[in-house]
């Protein structure tokens, strides 16, 4: 099956398109979503949620994964991040698919191993676990983590199923 | 011109449409969208989102307007409100129309005439402002209240550009 990862911002949204064969792993693709930073904010939104369905028509993925969602001490970062990351899931559900929402740290023990594994582990290791995979940058590289999370999720759902 | 008021929230999202023509206002409808509380959130975003285009395609709004938001002193609270505030802002924008947003002060003002109005005010004065129209409710009166900001900002923008 093929799993879309998001990691929703405003100014950039991280993505990571992978395949996923019960725990093999292989990479489909990755890159940013940029919006204009001079755009009013409801233009902002509506361009990134025409990158996020264009995203899901042209890849057709099976199922969608982001982060749980870190609250920002700040509110008004913590309300700017809320507002890119309901259109992400909107446009993405709006394709038909599921998304799955993981907490940071299942993410980190799903690729890691261990919860408080620092970004650079979490980077190295995806690097590792989907090579020759070029990665545009750190979001995309957290979208391919959640992307790998919920892989992990299926599988071990698959495997409960089958020995239960 | 047709001015489509919304006021965001993942539960039930309030809209309120009118006509302005100069300082004459009529009403043309108002009501809440409301989303399946025991459905998955992004299913919920997704919903609210397909019921915002549906009414910017049924009634061809010319303008869209929202309040600003007031930053919840609880996070969870203000990253809820976010993602259902993007979505409606992405969902009026995508339409092709210009969202204004204005301070809730702002829009009490236009209103009521004073900035500190309280609730019950506000609702009275619409009634008022706009007679004949059946509120369904608080949300749809507060939609319909920053409509008839909107439509003040246009009417004193159109004034000022013809006096200089």
């Amino acid at each position: 099956m093929i799993i879309l990862g998001l990691d929703p911002g405003l100014g950039t949204t991280g993505w990571g398109l992978i395949r996923a064969e019960g725990n093999r792993l292989s990479h489909l693709g990755n890159g940013h979503l940029k919006t204009d930073t001079k755009a009013p904010l409801p233009r902002r939104l509506a361009h990134l949620d025409a990158m996020v369905a264009a995203l899901v028509v042209d890849h057709a993925p099976d199922a969608a994964a982001v982060e749980e969602v870190f609250v920002n001490s700040n509110p008004q970062s913590t309300l700017k991040l809320g507002q890119a990351r309901g259109v992400v899931l909107a446009a993405a559900a709006r394709g038909g698919i599921d998304v799955g929402e993981y907490a940071a740290r299942l993410v980190k023990k799903s690729v890691v191993g261990v919860g408080g594994a620092d970004k650079r582990q979490v980077h190295a290791m995806i690097q590792h676990l989907l090579p020759g995979a070029k990665i545009v940058g750190a979001d995309a590289a957290d979208a391919l983590a959640v992307a790998i999370c919920h892989a992990h999720h299926l599988a071990n759902a698959g495997l409960r199923a089958r020995i239960s």
